[in-house]
């Protein structure tokens, strides 16, 4: 019996997806071969390599000029890419501090950019909210202003794209990408982790801007320099075929669904769900400011967190799987990528009030 | 019809291995979840981890002093990552350059350090041999002394394991780890890309003497330091969990074929069977001096090169797949990797032998 897998990344997949691959898994397209065994290069491999791209842009709409990039690492290693591509050692890059991730993007930063700065941070709220836009100062000679557009552990999402006026905007969109439009021609960069929104882990997409292209510092590793990923279709190295053809099959789906304005009301609904039964209760608690909820990590705590056990055990024996909260922080989270339907949304709330009405 | 798949990598898996995957993939064990789906950080996930892991130190009967890594980026990246940990950018760092791989190792570690050099270089036959074991004149203030046990492209796979005396030694085994026993305790690092015996492309596994952590140099990427991913058990950053679930299934079935010296049986009999055919034709031409033969690749030429499309077409009719070799010198290439059976290079060396009837 399939669960419902509230899990923040890796995370659940739609099951038409997992049950199409699945069923070429050991041979693919009638190839006498799987997917797995497929050279990058073969003339097959190639055009799922394309057509996956093709369907990424057209979700998205990514403007001409903006090269996307299949590479590996996540985002993690990223936070060490986007510096040594688009910054000189000695050159300045602005940061805006809104949770977790924000500050392991920042510490990775300021060990490439001598110039780095914090140009907001939401300390002072605990990171419970995003900065004002118009509080926004970002250093007309920045390289870069990078920020995290969605908080996965504090469940903070930025409800506007910042105006870096002519400085490049660069993005962490690792678990909100694909849950709604994004304009992306707003950014010089955006990045995501694949294994929330947009297939199996070991996969991380890049969204550059081309007059970004070829600026990479001496001494940055060539599998991370942009411009030669980018001169080489994605494949300087072998690629990680699987997840590339996994993120294919994902877009398709995306496409079925109605694409992301279909998506986005999907999301919201789910969140708006979730997000009223906590308000509602005198029982859970979600600290995030209404402004700046995200729609993809809705963490949640109970007034009695003696009851966290009760809580998870319970919820599990419903079929409402991986809702403890990051390890860091406790308490709860559920994970609403696109992947998760609104009937495990509307299950969990009903467990929700259930074990508030046993409990409260 | 499975084909047999003579790919170089990603390359041909064992149809055992696949039909698990296949079997679990949309239910896991019973979870309700694809192992697509689970999180790294889960207890399940932990397992599967660490049961990889120690069945690979069985196999290879890692010692105790050193790490195992489960990494991503491929070995192009460990050309970068290599460097980065291990010397300093004013060091001193030799390499031997056998052939196409040797050259990109070191290219990108010319990025690095400083004092790299080449100090034995088989140009002269046209990377056909590998050095004479007595030639081999490592500075005994040299970093580390780096080769590339295999060649994929050229075929050429050294006979023996150079003796750098104090000098850590470090090897690429892409295409050879697990193809036979292997002593780690010489060596100072091994690394490997997936894709060949391993499992699928996406994971690179890296194995460390201890001592030689904690030496990355400031300037390191995160993601790329091995003491830090040491010290999370390779989960710095979201590891590719997909390809780790399927390198341990591997790991499995390699048990279960009695391990690596029942592999080295096969595989010296494959290859055997192979160079055989191709020495006792006048039809069929391998350059490479035989004490140095890889039994991993096989690169072959036609005597008459314009015969090439129709032996691949013919082979290809045959089931007898991905003979083309690499782009960057054409002819023929057989990549008779551990999940490639005894009978795949029987029904080569028939149809070689009948193509030869009807067109020698």
């Amino acid at each position: 019996m399939r669960v419902f897998n509230f899990a923040a990344g890796p995370a659940t997949l739609p099951l038409e997806v997992l049950e199409e691959a699945r069923a070429e898994l050991s041979d693919w397209r009638g190839s006498g071969m799987s997917v797995l065994e497929v050279s990058h290069r073969s003339k097959a491999f190639l055009a799922v390599a394309a057509e996956a791209e093709r369907r990424l842009r057209d979700l998205l709409s990514v403007p001409d000029n903006y090269r996307v990039l299949f590479l590996q690492g996540g985002a993690t290693l990223q936070f060490a890419a986007i510096p040594l591509n688009l910054a000189g050692a000695d050159s300045r890059a602005d940061y805006i501090n809104t949770g977790a991730w924000s500050k392991k993007a920042i510490a990775e930063g300021r060990r490439f950019v001598g110039g780095l700065a914090v140009i907001a941070d939401e300390a002072a709220s605990r990171y419970t909210s995003v900065p004002e836009a118009a509080a926004l100062a970002v250093r007309a000679d920045a390289a870069y202003l990078h920020y995290t557009v969605n908080e996965t552990i504090g469940g903070v999402e930025f409800p506007y794209v910042p105006d870096s006026g002519a400085v490049p905007l660069v993005a962490d969109l690792s678990s909100t990408l694909l849950s709604r439009p994004l304009e992306v021609a707003r950014f010089g960069l955006i990045y995501a982790g694949a294994q929330k929104n947009i297939g199996p882990a070991g996969l991380t997409v890049v969204i550059v801007r081309e007059d970004l292209l070829g600026r990479a510092r001496a001494g940055t590793p060539a599998v991370l320099d942009y411009a030669a990923q980018a001169a080489e279709g994605s494949m300087l190295n072998t690629p990680p075929t699987f997840a590339w053809y996994m993120a294919g099959l994902v877009f398709a789906w995306l496409e079925r669904q109605g694409g992301l304005a279909a998506m986005a009301r999907v999301n919201e609904a789910k969140a708006r769900l979730l997000y009223r039964a906590i308000d509602a209760s005198g029982f859970y608690v979600n600290p995030v400011a209404r402004s700046c909820r995200s729609w993809m990590n809705v963490p949640f705590t109970l007034r009695e967190p003696e009851l966290d056990g009760s809580f998870l055990a319970g919820a599990r024996a419903a079929g409402l799987h991986n809702l403890e909260g990051h390890r860091s922080v406790g308490g709860m989270r559920a994970s609403l990528y696109n992947a998760m339907p609104l009937a495990g949304v509307e299950a969990l709330v009903a467990f929700m009030a259930e074990f508030e009405r046993s409990h409260g």
